[in-house]
C-alpha cells in the first residue's frame, strides 16, 4: 500500500451514495501508519465527493498510469453533480469485496478504504482511512504513474534507481 | 509551494534544538490547503527529530533532486543521536528568514514552516504545518524529484506532459 502511494500519484478516489457512484481526481494525500495501514486525504467540501465520503464513510482510492491522464484531467474538470464520470470517460466500474463502492477496472491498483477519523475534517476536509484490501496487477512493475505540478503539467514516472536503504 | 510538494517528492526535513540542527528523509507528506498554504506530514515518534519539532514547532522542507539521492539515503539511514548528519552527507546549512531551523543550501526548493495543529499528533505523529516563506531555484523548471517506492528504490522524475485542466 505504502508502495503505491509515497511516490505521489495522481488518484481516482471513488464513492457511492444514494445508488449514484462518483468518481474525482485527488493528489492531496498521504500515507500515515503502516499497521494498521492509514491515510490520510483532503476532500474539500466543494467537491461533490465531499458528502459521500463524508455520510458512508467508505470509499476506494484507484491509481492511473498515464494511458488514463486524459480521463483523470476529465475527472478533474468535471463534477459528479452534473454527469455520470463513468460513462463520460470510458471508466468500468467493478464491485470492491470491503466497501460498497465501485473500483476502477483500468486503473493499476486500487485501495478499498473505510474512514476511521474525522477531527479534522470540519477544519482542514482532512479524513483519515484505513485501507481494509489493495489491490495491485502484479504485471505492472515500474507504473508510469502521473503526478500533478499545476496549471495542466503533470510529471509522468521516469526511470528507477536502487540505493541500499534502511527505509521501509 | 503546492506545485513543489504535489507530485510526492522525498523531502529533507530540517530541525533544530538546543543549538543542534538535525535532517531526516520524509515521505509522508502532503498538501492541505492553499490559503493560509498548510500542509501535512508525519514524523514517527521513534525519530529523533520528533522532539525538536514537537517542542519548537518549527521545521524546514527542503526538496532535493536526484544528484542529492545518497545523501538522501544517507539521511534516511542514520540518526542524528548518534551523528551531525550535514557534515556527514555535506550538506551544508543556512539561514532561514522566518524559523530558527535551518536550510538547506543544496536542495533546489525550501519551506519554512511552523506547526499549527497538534491535535493528531499523540495518534498519529500527524503534524499540520503552515508555510511561512517558501523558496525556490527558479533556474530548475523540471526538478527531478526523486520518489520513494521502497526498499531503497527510488523513481526519479521523468517527462512531463500538459493537458488542459481546470485544477490549479
Amino acid at each position: 500500500m505504502y508502495r503505491l502511494l509515497e511516490p505521489g500519484p495522481v488518484v481516482l478516489l471513488t464513492t457511492a451514495r444514494h445508488g449514484k457512484a462518483n468518481v474525482m481526481a485527488m493528489s492531496w494525500h498521504m500515507m500515515i501508519d503502516f499497521d494498521p495501514p492509514l491515510l490520510g486525504c483532503v476532500v474539500s467540501d466543494r467537491n461533490y465527493s465531499f458528502k459521500a465520503l463524508k455520510a458512508t464513510k467508505e470509499c476506494a482510492i484507484n491509481i492511473p498510469t498515464a494511458s488514463l491522464a486524459v480521463a483523470v484531467v476529465g475527472c478533474g474538470n468535471t463534477s459528479g453533480r452534473t454527469i455520470d464520470k463513468f460513462a463520460e470517460f470510458g471508466l468500468t466500474a467493478t464491485r470492491a469485496s470491503h466497501v460498497t463502492v465501485p473500483l476502477i477496472r483500468e486503473c493499476y491498483a486500487s485501495l478499498e478504504c473505510r474512514v476511521v477519523d474525522t477531527r479534522l475534517v470540519a477544519r482542514y476536509n482532512l479524513f483519515v482511512l484505513q485501507v481494509l484490501r489493495a489491490w495491485h496487477d502484479t504485471s505492472v512493475t515500474r507504473p508510469s504513474t502521473i503526478h500533478h505540478r499545476g496549471f495542466g503539467t503533470f510529471m509522468v514516472a521516469g526511470r528507477e534507481i536502487r540505493l541500499p536503504s534502511a527505509m521501509a
